[in-house]
């Protein structure tokens, strides 16, 4: 046992009260660096989404979307990932995924600040941010400003044209995360809404929506909060500008009446009015069932335990690995949970990785490892880095097998 | 035994090759006449869900998005669903909740015929189809033309403003059929698109959508495709029209390489391109299941079923409750897959009838019996005309306990 072992044993013996990893399924043979792609089965899931499955669907049939409390559970799952983002109850529609939460978000935004023509965003940003973006700025006039969230402030500043600053939390690549509090009052200021994707947040990061008084919020379940592939995304709508949000995804669920099938649209009061169409149970109940199992955690509890394996995951990578281009920050307080590391060959050395069980995953030029702190461990971190070494030290990473397509978000 | 259980006694002995209620799990003790709302559970699917969360999401986690084809799940459930609604391979997506579809849908008709300010819809459409059509009409600078299906024939004559015709194939409500070929071939001679509304009749009733050269159309999966509660739903979009579908909604999973990570949208080609956000991979595994349960199922073949089941249905209720006042029309080839009764104390005459094991369910006015034909038996159809006789008869429906909250669709 070297040095970096008795560190690793002695950071998990300090951290061992956090240690969740028998509340997931994980195999036990793989360490799982891609759950900010997608989060591992928590423990439960499985029976919960057989019971929806054969008992309430099955045997409760259509009578469940009162009997069963689907109806309402776009809004309870809802409250549940507010806990955890910092919003108090009330404030988070389930539904939908990302893209279509983030275009009916932006949609809002611009019918909140009306004649101002100026949306800022980062150029950094995950492909459907910009893409969604586009499409709202083509239809409501737009012009889109691409810059850095670092300089979005000095561009805010004496400025009275930004409708909307549009950023994500943690940038999906190099795990950077950004100044929230300072960006949402330097839009403020500006007479700005901002609209915060928490992809790579929501679960690992105290976002603290209603403190720092975020106008509008979007995020995926299926990365720091488990909720298994595809789950649905959430949009926050705080309490303030929940009587002007306007929906352009007029769905009949966020009707004030939605039974009383008027011809016309009356949106409903509160964050109910985000709904759009008949929600997708089984995934919710999966979700559902997901959260649950973070409950009783405290995201600033999952916030140090996080900072502590990535700090530690660099380190190894530093002493094992001498030359690592990180692209992820250094500083604790500018990173979100994963280390990214940047390699001409990343595809290649993620492959490897992945056939000796350190399962990361890759983006354009760079080696993504996520780190889900809830279910790793210190010594998961060491047995990254070293494997890491150890595909360099082989040239496995040019090997001809591991030149397939790509894996998924 | 009397003539009306002999006469079911024959039908069913008829049409014995299609009854495929050995398929399904429904509760022994049921008739149950809401498949139009939520179809039941196939056997298969709860293995099949279940499949999908211990071994691929369990297990193979993030690389199930390659290994078990979640990634291109949506195309391929697309081209499961196609066969049943007369599509060719390569016209269908799946995935988002038939408002969305919808909204999409009309916007990429205004799209396909800009200039034209002029839309045709039926007031009687189920209301997110006008809360949609609202919201996209508001966003193009379209004018709303509300008139009965019957009538947009004579209206599209001579007519060169008219973009888009938006229409249910079967009213949710009268179960009425509307005349799909002829209203798509009055719209073409006028220079229009159509997008038809496929909820009511996709599973339930031929369309023909290549046959009849429909533009666009959209469907729910969860009434008679069985797919389960809110599962995703599908956008057709007919090939020749592909290379100018305008998706709004530009979700990451639409372009052309998405992997690539391009801050600029490409759309992909084909149907592809209508995909949006990441799929529901549970809520789709279910919907997947549900349909290869349909594979060797001709469309035709419960359409025959259907159409037997539904005028002896009429037949019996005419015989035991006279002065029956039905919504639905007496004519086989104008009628869905429903009888719709009116009656001003419909709510509790559908509480009344769950309460002895008949379940339909409630629209203003109108008690709604939805026969969702391979798993439905004429002497099922018997057992509901003599519980609603019974109901009336003992006056069950102005009991107390049946005065709660509507059922969703």
């Amino acid at each position: 046992m070297d040095e970096l072992d008795r560190t690793a044993r002695a950071l998990d013996a300090e951290h061992a009260a956090t240690d969740l990893r028998a509340r997931f399924e994980l195999p036990p043979d793989v360490v799982y660096l891609d759950g900010n792609s997608l989060g591992p089965l928590a423990r439960g899931v499985g029976d919960a989404v057989a019971r929806v499955v054969e008992q309430e669907w099955g045997r409760g049939l259509v009578g469940s979307w009162n009997d069963a409390g689907w109806w309402e559970a776009p809004l309870r799952v809802g409250d549940r990932i507010g806990r955890l983002v910092g919003a108090a109850p009330g404030q988070v529609a389930v539904g939908d995924s990302t893209s279509v939460r983030l275009y009916q978000s932006l949609h809002a935004a611009a019918a909140l600040r009306p004649g101002r023509r100026t949306v800022l965003a980062d150029p950094s940003s995950f492909p459907t941010d910009l893409y969604v973006l586009a499409s709202v700025a083509r239809q409501v006039g737009w012009q889109i400003a691409l810059l850095s969230p670092d300089d979005v402030p000095a561009r805010l500043s004496g400025s009275d044209d930004v409708a909307a600053v549009v950023l994500s939390h943690v940038d999906y690549r190099t795990g950077r995360l950004w100044d929230l509090p300072g960006v949402t009052a330097a839009a403020h200021a500006a007479g700005a809404v901002t609209v915060w994707d928490l992809c790579h947040s929501a679960g690992a990061v105290p976002v603290d929506l209603d403190e720092h008084g975020v106008d509008l919020a979007v995020g995926c379940t299926y990365k720091y909060l488990n909720g298994g592939p595809g789950a649905p995304a959430f949009g926050y709508v705080a309490h303030r500008h929940q009587d002007a949000f306007a929906n352009v995804l007029a769905g009949w669920t966020g009707h004030a009446d939605p039974f009383a099938m008027s011809g016309t649209y009356v949106p409903a009061p509160g964050v109910a009015r985000a709904r759009v169409g008949t929600p997708p149970i089984l995934s919710l109940a999966a979700l559902d069932a997901a959260l649950v199992v973070l409950d009783d955690v405290d995201v600033r509890a999952v916030r140090r335990r996080s900072s502590s394996l990535t700090a530690f995951l660099r380190a190894c990578l530093e002493a094992l690995v001498p030359g690592t281009r990180f692209a992820s920050p250094a500083d604790d307080d500018r990173r979100g949970s994963q280390v990214s590391v940047r390699h001409d060959e990343a595809w290649g050395i993620v492959r490897a990785l992945a056939a000796r069980g350190v399962v990361g995953d890759h983006r354009p030029g760079i080696a993504r490892l996520g780190v889900g702190a809830p279910y790793l461990t210190h010594a998961d971190m060491l047995t990254a880095a070293r494997t890491f070494e150890a595909v360099l030290a082989g040239g496995e990473h040019r090997a001809a097998e591991h030149r397939v397509r790509p894996t998924v978000t």
